[in-house]
Formats: C-alpha cells, sequence, structure tokens
C-alpha cells in the first residue's frame, strides 16, 4: 500500500474531522465542488452543518472575492471559531482547504490571509511509457500504465473488462490519491505520458485508449487538474494513415482537427498537447522543411476551439555533434533554434524551456531565452525525478538550487526582471506561462523510491505557487506535515541533511558547472570521460594544463551573447563569473585562482574530500532519527545514505585521481589521492 | 541459404567426381566409415568402383600404416593415375580424403605424403545460448539453438516434434555442412554451449534436450568430432534439485555419476564437459571451500570410465578488482590459482589455459602457464570470435598473431620449447592436449559475419594441424578453396589486406600492449577510460608524464616472475622487451625512446595516423576484387570496410587527442591532432 505522503491522517484529520462544514454558492454540477463535499465527508470525515450558522467551516464561492487575474487565489478568514475560505472558483475552494489545514498543521497565521499562486500553470510532467517502464524514473513502474501482472501492487479490478494487452494499470484508488497530493500543493495540469511518444503510446489520443485516458481525466479533473497528453508529431502518418504528417499539408490538419474534436467530445476539461518535435530523432515539423511555428500553430488552431494549449518543447539540438568541432556549442541551441521566431507563435502555444541550457545539471546558468523571448508564451522546466542527481539513490533536496533558478536575475529591462516575475510578465497571455517538473513518482510504497524526494515533489509545486518561499520554508512544511514525530535534533538533524544535500551533491561530482562526466546512458556514476569524445555535446575539454568550455566571445563559442548585457559582461570574463559557473563559461588553468583564493586544482580535491565527508556526517546525523518516522521509511533512506557514500567515493577518487594524473599537482592538505 | 566457404563445388567436385574410388578395410558400422562413402557418392558425386583394380582412389585402413601417437594422421601415395589413402583410423581416411583434395586444388605435392596432426585435441568451443544468441557472436543467431521464428534462416522441419519453448534450432543440413567444414580442416571436438551455463543450458545434460543433443553428436560423430557440453558446477542443486553442489559430498559425486552414464547411454562418443568455476560469478567447488583440482577430478572419475575428459578453465581471476590498488594485477590470476595444483590433476582433465594472461588481446605476451605447468594437461584457448579485433567489422586475418604465440618460446629447459612443442610433451597424457578456437560462426548466410573472417576459422584448423604453416601458406590455401576466380592483381590485393590487417588493428587500437580502451561491455569502438576505473583489472595508467603497467619485480607487480628465467629476464627490463608488449610491462614516460628509434609519443601518434590510412588503402584495394568475387561477398566487405574506417578514425582521433592532451607533446610531423 502506498504512503500517504505529506497528507498524513495523524496530521490532518484533527484539524478538519472536528468541524462541520458549509458551502456556499456552489453548484454541485462542478465536479470540483463535489470533489470539496466528498473530501470533506469522506476523507476528513467532517460533518455537514445544517445551515451557515452553525458551521465552524464555510467555504464560500465569491467570484468578486479576489482579482481574476490568477485562477485559484484564495482568501482565508475567521470569524470567532469560524473559518472562512473565499475563492472564485470551486478550485479556489479547494486550495483554499488544504491551504487552510496546511498553515493550521504547520502553526502559520491563519487570519485575513490571501493567496495567489505565483505560475498559472502548474504542471506535472510524466515520462511514463505504455510498458510500464518510466524514462527516467527511479520509483518503481509507472503508476498509470503497465503489463499485466509486472507490478507486484498493480490493482487490475477497476477496470473489469481490462483486456491482457490493455496498457492501462487501472490502479484508481492510487490516481485518486495522487491527484488529491498534487491538488493539495496547487499543480493545476499534467501530462499522462512520455514526450518521447513510442508505440502504443501513440494511439493514447484515439478509442479505445482514449476512454481509459477519460477515466484518469475526470479523477484529475475533480481535483481542477487539466490532462495532457504526450503526441507524436507523425502521429497522422502512425495512427492516421496517412502518406505525411506535413503541418502545411490540409489533409493533415483536417486529421488533427478531427482528433482534437473528438478528444474534447470525451474530455472537455483536455488540456491540449504536450510535443517533442524534431529532437534526439523524435520526427517534427522540420522533415517537411516546415518551421516550429507552423507545425505548433496547426496543431493550435482545432484546440484553441476548445480552449486546449499546445505545448512545445525547446529542447531541441543536434544530439550527432562532433567532440572535434570545438566551435560547436549545444548550449546555444534552444536559443538559436527559437529566438528568431519569437512572436510568431499562437496565442494558445507555450513554448517548454528547460531552465538551463544543457539538460538539469546541479550547476548550470538560465536558459538564454528567458527574458528574451518577449512575445511568446513560456513554460520553464524541471526535473524533479533526479536523473543527474543522484536518482533518488543519493539524498538531494533540490529546491535550494531550482529557488536560484526561479529567483535568477535575466537582467531584461523590467522592474522585476528574475525568472520567476517574467515568465508571467513577458509573454502572449499570462494564463498560458509557468512551471513544468517532470514526476519522480512511481509503484513504490513510498512513491519516490527515496521517502526524502517526496520533499522535491511537495517543493515544486509550493514553488509554483509561491516562489518568494524558502527552501527552508518549504522543507519545515513538508516535515511537519509527513513526519509528525519528528521534534527537536532528529529534526534539525533531517534539516541540515537536507538543506546542505544539493551543495554535498555538487561538491562530489563534476566540478564548478562543467557538468556531466557520469555514466553514458545511465546518468549515475562516475565517468570523467564518459561524455568526452561523444556527439552528445557536452564537455569537459580537461588537458594537462587546465579545464572547462570557453563560451565567451572574445576566445569561445560567443554563447555569452545570447544573455541581456549586464549578464553577458559578468560571464564574458572569469574574474565576474561566479565560480558555481566557471567552467561552464571558461575554460582556465588549473592554478587559475577562485574568488575563495583556492586554485582550481585544489577546489576540485578539497571539495570532493568534503563531499565524501558531508555523506559520511548524514549518516551519523541519520541515527538521529531512528524510532522518529516509521521504521520503513527510516531504513529505506539508510539502505541509500550507504550506497550515496559508495558513490560519493568513487566520484571523489576518480575525479581527484583523474586531475591528478592529469596536472600532477599535489593536494596541498596531502590528502590520499590514488596514484 | 549458407555459403559453401572453402568447400567450394567449383573447385572441388571436379577433382572427385571424376574418380571411382574403392575403399579397403572399413567397417561400414563405423559411421565415419558410411560418412566417406556418402561423402564420395552424394556430395562430391564419386562412382564407386568394382573392385580396386578398375579404382583410381583407394582408400586403405591400415592400423599399422602410421604412428600410432597421432590420431588422425594420414599417408598419400600415388600409383600411376591411381591416388592412395593410407590411415589407421576412418576419421585419418576422411582427413586424407578432405587433405588430398586441398591439396590437389592448391597445387600442392601430393605423392607420397604424409600428414600428421600437430596437436591432438583440435577444438571449437561454441558460446551460444539456449535463446539462439551468441555470446561474443559477430555472425547472427546461434545455429544450434533458437526461440521458434527468431532467425529467418531457421529451418524447423528436421524435428518434427518440435514444441514452442525447443531451444533446438533443428537446421540439420546447416550442422552437416558445418561439420563437414570442421572436418575438412583436422577439428576433432566441438563444445556446443557457452561456458556461462544459465536457465535452459543447465538441463542440456538430462532429458528431453539430451536427446537433441544426440541428434547433433551423431551428425557431429560422422565426421569424427566428439561433441562437448557445457557444464554448470550448481548442476546437482540446479538441475538435480540437491542440497548442495559440494565436490566431496557422496551425493553430489553420485549424482554427476548417474548424469554421466546415462549421457554416454544416449550418446557414447560423447567427448565429456567445459567447465568455468568460480569465475566471472559462475559457481564452482571453492564456494564450498574445495579446490578446483577436487572439482575437476569429481567430475573426471565418471568420465574416464567411458574415454571422456573434464575441460576445465584456467580463466579465473578477481573481476571486483580495486583500481586504486596497483599491487593487484589480473595478469598474474592464472598462474597464481593453478601452478600449486600442478600434478594434481586426474589424467582426463584438461586446463584450459588463454593464450595470454589477460584476455585475446591484439597483443599479449603468452600465459606464463605455459610451460611451467608441466604435470597438467594443456589446451590453449584461442578467440577465433573478433570479441577484441574488429568484431568481424574490421578486417583482421589473425593467424599471423596466432602463430607467433604458437611459435612462442617459452624458454622451458627443452630441445623445443615453444608454445606449440611444450603443450603435447610437458602433460601426463599428450593424446589430452590441444588447442581450442571459441567459435565466429552463426546463421549469417556467409557463416562469419565478415566473409573474410571466414579465414580466421579455415586458419585455426589448419594452425591445430601444422602450426608450421605460415600465415601466408594458409591464406593462400583459403583464397584458392573459396574463391576460384580471384588470380592477379585482385588476389594479391587481398593477400596484401589480409597479411596487413592484424598490425593495422594493432596500429589505430590499444598502442604498444596496453591493451583495452574499448567501450566498456561492447568491447568495439575506442573508449580510452572505458576500463580505467572499474573493477576488471585492465589499466593504462596513463598520467601527464607516461603510461602502461609496470609488472617488473623491481618496481611493479612481480608479473615478470612468472615466467622461465630468460624471459623474465628479457621482460624485467624495457631495453630488452619488445616494443609490441612494452606496455604490458612497463610504465613509461612519453619521451621513452623505442627500439625503432620513435618517442612514445610519437609512435602513438604515428600508429595510429598509419592504422587509418592503411584501412584508407584497403578500400583501395578492395575495389580491384569487383566482379572477381561473388557480389555479394564483395559489397559484405565493401560495406565493413567503410564501418572499419570509421572506427580506425575514431580511434585514430581520440587516442592522439587524449595522448596529446595529457602529455602536451605535438605531433613531430604536424599532422592534425584535435585540441
Amino acid at each position: 500500500m502506498f504512503e500517504p505522503m505529506w497528507l498524513s491522517p495523524k496530521v490532518i484529520r484533527p484539524i478538519v474531522g472536528t468541524r462541520r462544514f458549509y458551502i456556499e454558492g456552489l453548484d454541485f454540477q462542478d465536479p470540483v465542488a463535489a470533489r470539496i463535499y466528498r473530501e470533506l465527508l469522506d476523507f476528513f470525515g467532517a460533518s455537514q452543518a445544517a445551515d451557515r450558522q452553525c458551521a465552524d467551516l464555510v467555504f464560500i464561492m465569491n467570484s468578486a472575492a479576489l482579482p481574476a487575474e490568477r485562477d485559484g487565489a484564495y482568501r482565508i478568514h475567521t470569524e470567532g471559531d469560524c473559518v472562512c475560505i473565499e475563492g472564485n472558483t470551486a478550485t479556489a475552494l479547494l486550495y483554499g482547504l488544504y491551504g487552510w489545514v496546511r498553515r493550521k498543521a504547520c502553526g502559520q497565521q491563519i487570519d485575513d490571509f490571501e493567496s495567489v499562486p505565483n505560475q498559472a500553470l502548474r504542471m506535472i510532467d510524466h515520462w511514463d511509457q505504455t510498458d510500464g517502464s518510466v524514462e527516467r524514473g527511479y520509483a518503481g513502474e509507472s503508476i498509470f500504465f503497465g503489463v499485466l501482472g509486472s507490478n507486484s501492487h498493480a490493482d487490475f479490478r477497476n477496470f473489469p473488462d481490462r483486456r491482457q494487452d490493455d496498457p492501462f494499470r487501472g490502479d484508481l484508488a492510487r490516481v485518486t490519491a495522487y491527484a488529491r497530493l498534487l491538488a493539495s500543493i496547487g499543480i493545476n495540469a499534467i501530462a499522462l505520458n512520455n514526450v518521447n511518444v513510442r508505440g502504443e503510446a501513440k494511439k493514447l489520443i484515439v478509442e479505445p485508449y482514449l476512454d481509459r485516458v477519460a477515466v484518469l481525466a475526470d479523477i484529475f479533473g475533480q481535483f481542477g487538474i487539466r490532462v495532457f497528453l504526450s503526441v507524436n508529431f507523425a502521429s497522422p502518418i502512425d495512427v492516421g494513415g496517412l502518406s505525411t504528417a506535413d503541418p502545411l499539408a490540409d489533409e493533415v490538419s483536417a486529421w488533427w482537427e478531427k482528433i482534437v474534436d473528438n478528444v474534447y467530445q470525451r474530455i472537455p476539461a483536455f488540456g491540449g498537447f504536450l510535443v517533442k518535435a524534431d529532437a534526439e530523432g523524435e520526427p517534427g515539423p522540420m522533415r517537411y522543411g516546415r518551421t516550429h511555428v507552423d507545425g505548433a500553430n496547426m496543431l493550435a488552431r482545432p484546440l484553441s476551439r476548445h480552449g486546449g494549449l499546445v505545448i512545445w518543447r525547446a529542447f531541441v539540438y543536434d544530439c550527432n555533434q562532433d567532440w572535434r568541432d570545438r566551435s560547436l556549442d549545444r548550449a546555444k541551441s534552444a536559443y538559436e533554434n527559437f529566438i528568431g521566431l519569437d512572436g510568431l507563435f499562437a496565442e494558445n502555444v507555450v513554448l517548454q524551456v528547460k531552465f538551463g541550457p544543457i539538460d538539469f545539471q546541479v550547476s548550470e546558468p538560465a536558459n538564454p531565452l528567458i527574458g528574451r523571448m518577449t512575445h511568446t508564451n513560456l513554460m520553464i522546466e524541471f526535473q524533479i525525478t533526479a536523473e543527474y542527481l543522484g536518482q533518488q539513490i543519493d539524498v538531494n533536496y533540490v529546491l535550494p538550487q531550482w529557488l536560484a533558478m526561479t529567483n535568477w536575475d535575466t537582467c531584461a529591462p523590467q522592474v522585476d526582471a528574475r525568472v520567476k516575475a517574467v515568465v508571467p510578465k513577458l509573454c502572449l497571455v499570462s494564463a498560458h506561462t509557468g512551471f513544468a517538473g517532470v514526476s519522480n513518482v512511481g509503484m513504490d510504497d513510498n512513491w519516490t523510491g527515496n521517502t526524502l524526494a517526496q520533499a522535491n515533489l511537495y517543493g515544486f509545486g509550493r514553488m509554483c505557487w509561491d516562489p518568494d518561499a524558502t527552501a527552508g520554508s518549504i522543507l519545515d512544511e513538508w516535515m511537519t506535515l509527513t513526519f509528525p514525530g519528528l521534534r527537536g535534533p532528529a529534526r534539525e538533524a533531517v534539516s541540515e541533511i537536507m538543506l546542505t544535500s544539493n551543495k554535498t551533491f555538487k561538491n562530489y561530482t563534476a566540478p564548478l558547472g562543467v557538468g556531466f562526466m557520469v555514466k553514458p546512458g545511465l546518468h549515475y556514476g562516475v565517468d570523467v570521460n564518459g561524455y568526452e569524445y561523444d556527439r552528445w555535446g557536452t564537455y569537459h575539454f580537461a588537458d594537462r594544463d587546465g579545464i572547462g568550455v570557453d563560451r565567451t566571445q572574445s576566445t569561445g563559442t560567443g554563447f555569452t551573447a545570447q544573455y541581456h548585457q549586464a549578464l553577458e559582461e559578468r560571464f564574458e570574463h572569469a574574474e565576474t563569473t561566479p565560480d558555481d559557473l566557471l567552467l561552464f563559461f571558461h575554460h582556465l588553468p588549473y592554478d587559475h585562482v577562485l574568488h575563495d583564493g583556492q586554485t582550481l586544482i585544489q577546489h576540485i580535491y578539497s571539495s570532493h574530500f568534503e563531499g565524501v565527508k558531508e555523506v559520511e556526517r548524514y549518516i551519523t546525523l541519520w541515527k538521529k532519527v531512528k524510532g522518529l518516522i516509521p521504521q520503513a521509511d527510516w531504513e529505506n533512506v539508510a539502505d541509500r545514505l550507504q550506497a550515496q557514500k559508495a558513490d560519493a567515493v568513487e566520484w571523489r577518487d576518480q575525479i581527484n585521481t583523474y586531475f591528478h594524473r592529469m596536472s600532477g599537482v599535489p593536494d596541498r592538505l596531502g590528502r590520499k589521492i590514488y596514484a
């Protein structure tokens, strides 16, 4: 059975279950309204008041209650013992319910409190595949899809007519719990299937699979979450039997129109399509000599009639790069491919941009498109699943990194030019912008493989809603809600582990923003040269004299020119580049002196020794937690900390030996570096 | 349909088909005798003479014809137009038939010719698996095993009762052709299945699979080839349901005795068992605190009653080595594990030793056990399938390397201390020694993936029989037999390509005996550090100053001490170590001067530039061959030469760039090395 995560009955039922509620102004034909009712009665065990006067928990649907600019905003005030939650939509009231419970549980002020989501689209992207596997998943199989009998947790009773080859798992109790968890942190959109749309997944947009999708969409819809599907751009050929997928061919757009109309007939609240086109071998409009605009707008047209969106990924680059050609620079790809298309995309097209210019590394600058692409709706893509960040074996609470990204100053000519501000501001339609996170959940009992990785899912939702929150405040909430028994030194221990974990991971992996150095394909574990002579465009260029990628205009690839001037000037020079990003922008000699006064080579050695020490410290700290959280969770993390230590030791030794062999420079402190 | 390889009807039928044969002294109850008869009538189309007088091809079984010391020897003499082939066994006469045809086709002297095989056991080891895959196979699926429908070439009609889950392919026409091809080059033993015995393969020793094995054994038996099976040492548990596989437990030896007796009841000419024990994770006697001797002799006991052998692999090493510990040396493993057991193995145990101390690299010294292990039967293991030698994509005629190995002087105190001489001499029973080669054939029409790789299979058999032959003479035979139309400059072109190909491959891959630098797992293509920080014990230790493994006694791992004194002294010093093996034995600075006057680093650069140039030359040379061999064969090689060129270019550039980055030394000739 799956864990409750941050909706622990121990914590939340005492808050709500004692209340008598009253709901005002809601139309119970609205599935979200019906859901609030059921949540209060069934999930929280509250009782219904006969009238408003004898209620002490009142929900008021009031379309004028809050500014309409941000769907989902709610206000809470108290009248004596009575708590009033106001919102201008049913979903806002649902958020208000969970927001009140959370604030109450966490001892936060609840009287006269107004909460407005920062980002309009707060989306989870699943890279789940119809065979049950999850691309870059580290927590068991997909909770949506799976081959019959492939997962011992599976509950197949929900689709009585499930056939042997039905790819849907049908574990609707789990899906409902998941939808509730997501709604409780403000998520309002979800893509069910992987952006690499292969095999049976191509047919999710048509019957009979569409009927199955509709069942899931109904559940998510009750929680105010719109369901999206990833589609293959070649579907007109592969699914429709046409001879082309050319977006300018009449039969192609007619085919998509029919598909879209049918989807909306079945799922009126359908969100739209997520598309990876012309990237890493996936088909797209460029196969027909057309542009991304041609492709996206063709799909946008029929969707716009139903209020649907096209989410078009900007993760387009040459994945057959020649390592010999140092003038090439993958970091420049998104900007080069899309900046010229700014202003040409339809109003219901959203360009989904990875937060950094490469690929979810532990240290990357922001993608230069953000703050530059000012007439296009952007969605920033984060990766909750820890593909490059320890794969939910190594503990890595990633909020400090994400919040640094959302607070990154793009230096666009705006009063507030930080990422979180320019995304909803510099666009066509603010409601069509936001943040997306690639899911880290699977069929594991604890949902996320490593129990501590639940905090990243929780934190992602909270960050979308309120990026002014701190990593510490979000962590505090998560700990209080998830582990009510966690107090005193044990709680401080978890806090200490979590808040330093992202930096620790950075310390023992690839140094100073140079990235990669991971095992090819797997992306876990050290392999200094794993990608150095490969086609993926991710190199460190270490030689006996120095290391790093020169992306300056004066001597390098010129990537720095893609930023607004103030950033461009900062990154053009090693002196003004933050140490964390130093090797992302510069190729430097091993004796280059960092801002902290260490040489580059000494920093490499020291950070790697320190990284391992930190993990060893975590193992000691974790012992304090024993007995204060469920034993299974404690062991889950204790086991992974041992694996993390082995991983960190291997990183330390291989990196240090590699660079000692290269540089010939001994460690200033005489620590053990293997020859 | 499969190619005839070196038994081309065009070449051999004109020689035999015109003859009238007479067979004297053979018992046609002997399946080999019956086979000779069928070969002459059906395969060659000859006719039977009514009596000896009107015959012009006479086979004389004469047990006193030749010295009994080498089974299979034959003598040919002519009486006018009549050719007489004499031998002391039916198999010898079969060898004589094919030997005569070959010599005749190749224009070699045939009158009064005596041929004695050099090695007693001339064995092919298949690493075929019951699912149809071939470990390290590069020529399609297994010709013996396969899942129904998995290979379009499969002919399933031969076992009328074949079930869906029957792992036997049942393509008996192909097996018969294969047995004929092997017999024609003198092979007399074959192991049907992989030494890693997993899954269904464990059950080959019992019914119903044993019945299927018997069908194959009957076919091979007709050609004088004894069939062996690889067995899993844990079979008493996995197959027999016992609780232990302890070789000293009575129930274990009783179980094996029953198994062996049953196998021989079904297959009287069964060869014996091939065993990989306590190696790379496979089970073995050491799991029970027993020795290799305990394990091998326990199996040998029941086999000895039927004339069967235990072939016990000496490929035992720690595959969980720590790269940090430079005192460890995988090269020392075979010697360290087995030298103390010399003289303890039973007379029908054969220790199978890989020719080099590591693993079939393009440049390795001989295994020091050879010439040192003097009271044990040895079989030297070669790898015909080109796992590390280009995987039948890159052309690599390996006979020059193999013949150098068989002619390697072990410096044992013997008149002739070369490998080929000490193997049959320093042992318990000369008839239980020999050479084994890991098969390179599969279901591909041309059997070996690259048509030119047929020459390695041909050459292996010929080398076992006559290691005094040269790589050139063996190649000449193979070309004449396989491509009768190949003459003049085209023939010279093939000759030139083949005879230089092994050196060319050596040139563009890991330098000077250091080995590996291949893609992990795959073993094809360059990855300089692919194994450098891994657990397999195969390192190059390159740093900014030098490269190589110090295996000397004075400063290194002491491996050199495992050789006889003269070799030990030679390898202990860089000055007396052949350049080819320099980095196998020594860690040397990049400016070390080789025997040819170049520095080490300059040699690395130059050999890699030259390697690619050679492959480019092969492409040009191969054009001369067009039209003179079947078009499919020509294209097969032409395509692979292009792939080989891409491979060689990648090796050249990655190796040169890597060592340029490391050493900082420019190429003396200013050729292009990428930064």
